[in-house]
């Protein structure tokens, strides 16, 4: 699994590389980019807008639609790439700073064993 | 800047840990979670929708909008890792995979240094 | 209830002149309207996201979630009615002209009473 | 221009029968009508992601384009009138209520000629 070795910085790299070779940066402003995003989002609900949740869960193990949400969840992933490459917000900093926000507003539960 | 060591993964532990402790877990099918992504993609929409292009790149530089940026920013990250995780999609195969069809579907310009 | 007679335009004309009046309509291009429909879907898609099937069909006869609801498909409804207004596109004309392709796409099954 | 005579309930009753002779009814829960209209919101956003402002003003007289932008918005039409129709939230009186709701929350400009 690439995920486990991969750092964030090397899956930005390469999307902006493409990008950069095909000449779209001009077109990656924030605000192109985040409708991108609604676009991209928009094919992984047209995936699983009549699915039950069962069958959302199955769905991992369909070949067909197996590559069907790795694509598209590729898709998503590249976008909040070039999203962060593009506004300089480092993803890693900007979850970590949100989940201090979060741990205060959904405290975890009395007795759970945090950072487990 | 974090995104330069970390590992994709450790994102991905970090908010199924985050989640688990919530006891959050039973809600995170993969319809579920990809009808957060649109709503969390709707909020970075509500973000950037009356600003022009040159407003959204100026938005990186004005404290309040970039915190809002990279609030929101890191909300869809978070469940583009638990789409991941649920699914069992590792983010840089399905990325390399969906690389190699946009390399066929998009090829780069004659005299582009590729790769570089 | 309204909708038995009130036309379409009247709607369209209701959110024209709420616009107009606060000076907004230099906002209201294509592009900036239907990202405000992506921001306006997500708070639907906010309301509904952790419910099960049966529960979003409960949602109706909650008197806050329907509420919520109601106010959402509204913000919804008037950015369709403004996209329409400023790109001139007459909503009954656009759905009949895809009703004809959805005719042919989608075949009725055989034996159904066709427009009962 | 069919909006200004039809009334909304024809619009509703029409997307319904045409769901209702293909036997889709099943599907249409509110959650799975709220993911749907997530998707057909993508498309629009994939047709003005990467137009300018200007470019998306335009768009409405090029054929093509005008095609396009028609089909979708036909599309999310539909489902906001299925979703309308199915949560027994009636569209009209939906926009009015919350028309008042915005009315105190953005107050027309001190000499704006109200409901003109």
């Amino acid at each position: 699994m690439a995920d486990d070795t991969t750092p964030v910085q090397a899956l930005k790299d390469g999307i902006r590389r493409f990008a950069n070779v095909r000449g779209w940066e001009p077109y990656h402003t924030p605000k192109n980019l985040v409708m991108a995003l609604a676009s991209e989002v928009g094919e992984l609900c047209d995936v699983f807008r009549w699915l039950t949740a069962d069958e959302s869960v199955a769905a991992a193990n369909d070949p067909a639609l197996r590559e069907a949400v790795a694509d598209e969840l590729a898709d998503v992933a590249n976008i909040v790439f070039l999203l962060s490459d593009h506004t300089g917000i480092d993803l890693g900093d900007a979850i970590a700073a949100k989940m201090r926000k979060n741990e205060i507003k959904y405290p975890p539960p009395a007795g759970a064993e945090i950072g487990t």
